[in-house]
């Protein structure tokens, strides 16, 4: 191994020089990236991992992990990624800064480009870049995520049993989100910018039986433009504005524009993630319209692979449901199975394309 | 719940007592049992898990885990199982000793019968409930189990120290036993009726290097027939048969089949598993022709679903493929996201047949 992955550092590309070529590349550096890792590198497929602008991924986001089996008194997010960390990297996977900015799959190896421009080449690849939680962009919000701020209510709620919570948003992760909330809140408010859900009828029915009960306000044509607190006391409160015919903070300096203060002790953001796929663009994998990355699923071996061979697809860039810390951690260590089944038939000259593939030692 | 459930106590099954209804049974106590107890304990669906016959599952039987994301030093199998067993009743999941005999799916609530004739309802059903070690079927073997003959390397290797030893099989559990074994064994024969190992380079890589060391000797295309010894003596022996082109006893019969002694202390088998999936002999869940419970998979929601509604499976009773610590744990957590939603829309009378379940608490 060691030696073909010298012979290939000498290959150029189009007069760029590449920077090395490895086994298997994986973008990403969040649970199912560090999963993937372990599992790839103690199957001496040499992973190097890029980790993205977000090193560690939406768990890192996480105050504390109650529910990833293993850690009875629950582990913090961030401390949960270094313990992966280290673990991927005890076994030999390398993770280095680098944001991948596209792939080339026309050929094989797979062609790598960063944002640097530095090119890296892979026989194979697991994509691990996650989604991202949209956020409002609104003050305080950067300030006391994690503090109060989340943008995961399964992940939190539980924290703030007995409070008034907030949670911003209209389609289904919202109603989901609010609906589960109902178990742990006092009151939870749940805060659209029109008259109207978006989420499917489920989650719309779950949610007037809700207001029903009693359990959840529902806020219409509101927005919120200000979360209070600090990170010593959490989430206090809330500033909105809502206007009769929706869409408020577009209309500020109307008349009939109103502002609301809320007091709450915790406040959810569920307007969405969008999955980290823009530098698949160029290439046959195939996403669905929302952007995530479709595998294969079904049951027995390659459930990750994509529609084109060789890469695979892992965590919350493929799964758009349940997006759990320990789903990604499963869904990578299948990826990197998957991966190490495609290199073995690399090396085995089984997939033709790819028969000048560097072989596994074996 | 806890009224409902009281009133639910009261309930008698043809002249039997019902013990107690509960909103989610998991049958099991396994990883993906237990990781689905915390996820479902926490979304308040007060989950009874019945731990069977190999209370913990498979995983006990492992002496280190250095797989299971989260723990970069390894962390032993049986502490895995219990860090995770203080997790999901720390947040109310009970464990209760029982095997689950029967399932009736013929009416809401589902009617569980155990082997002591106890009959529990529930309104659903978590089958996780493994898989268990597959033995070779030749005389000797079932008469020495326990004496010598073990499915499990790790439980009994230490009970014989410097004496020879067999290990049956080719792939991951087969490798790591027979490295283990060498911390003990004179020296351990491999024994795999083909010409190459189908277990993980890792694992490959050890015993190569075991082998080297003369710690193991691998004896290729080759397959045990029978087991000598008795219960006061122990193993002593074992024959063998070889054929220059694997699966030795298909090949009885040919010029080139030859027979071995092989005098030994230990004989461990370690040749894969089988679904424990008798109990849902009489339901309407659909299993694979391996006894494998077939679930929807796919993308999104409901992937742990059976044929039947308001049965989940995960874990090793599902996945034949993967049959990883952390791949289980994430269908676990998958099924009581599922069985959560499942039992909510009962709760909102969503589903008819079922419209006097007890309600979700809220």
């Amino acid at each position: 191994m060691t030696e073909a992955t010298a012979d290939r550092t000498a290959l150029t590309d189009g007069g760029r020089d590449v920077v090395e070529h490895r086994q298997l590349v994986i973008v990403g550096s969040g649970i199912a990236a560090l999963s993937a890792a372990t599992y790839a590198a103690r199957s001496n497929n040499d992973p190097l991992l890029f980790e993205g602008d977000e090193p560690g991924g939406q768990l890192t986001l996480t105050s504390e992990v109650e529910n990833y089996p293993g850690f009875p008194e629950g582990i913090a997010g961030a401390e949960l990624i270094q313990e992966m960390k280290t673990q991927a990297t005890r076994f030999g996977a390398e993770v280095e800064h680098g944001i991948v900015e596209s792939v080339d799959d026309s050929g094989r190896p797979f062609r790598l480009t960063l944002t640097n421009g530095d090119v890296y080449t892979a026989d194979a690849v697991i994509v691990a870049s996650g989604a991202s939680a949209r956020t409002l962009g609104i003050p305080g919000e950067d300030e006391l995520m994690g503090q109060g701020v989340s943008t995961c209510a399964t992940c939190d709620g539980a924290f703030f049993r007995g409070e008034d919570m907030i949670v911003v948003g209209g389609g289904d992760a919202a109603a989901e989100e609010a609906s589960f909330l109902t178990k742990f809140a006092d009151t939870v408010y749940l805060v659209h910018r029109r008259d109207e859900l978006r989420a499917e009828d489920y989650w719309a029915d779950r949610i007037r039986e809700h207001v029903a009960d009693g359990d959840i306000e529902v806020l219409w044509n509101t927005e919120a433009v200000e979360v209070h607190g600090s990170p010593e006391e959490g989430v206090t409160g809330a500033s909105l504005v809502r206007h009769p015919e929706g869409h408020p903070t577009a209309k500020l300096d109307a008349d009939e524009t109103e502002q609301l203060e809320l007091d709450i002790g915790a406040f959810f953001i569920a307007i969405g993630h969008t999955p980290n796929t823009s530098f698949l663009a160029d290439t046959g994998v195939v996403c669905d319209d929302a952007g995530y990355v479709q595998t294969v699923g079904g049951a027995g071996g390659g459930q990750t692979k994509t529609d084109v061979t060789g890469v695979f697809g892992a965590g919350d860039v493929v799964d758009y449901h349940y997006q759990q810390a320990v789903t990604a951690a499963g869904m990578g260590s299948k990826a990197a199975i998957d991966a190490d089944e495609y290199l073995e038939s690399v090396a085995d000259g089984v997939t033709g394309e790819t028969a000048d593939a560097t072989p596994a030692d074996d």
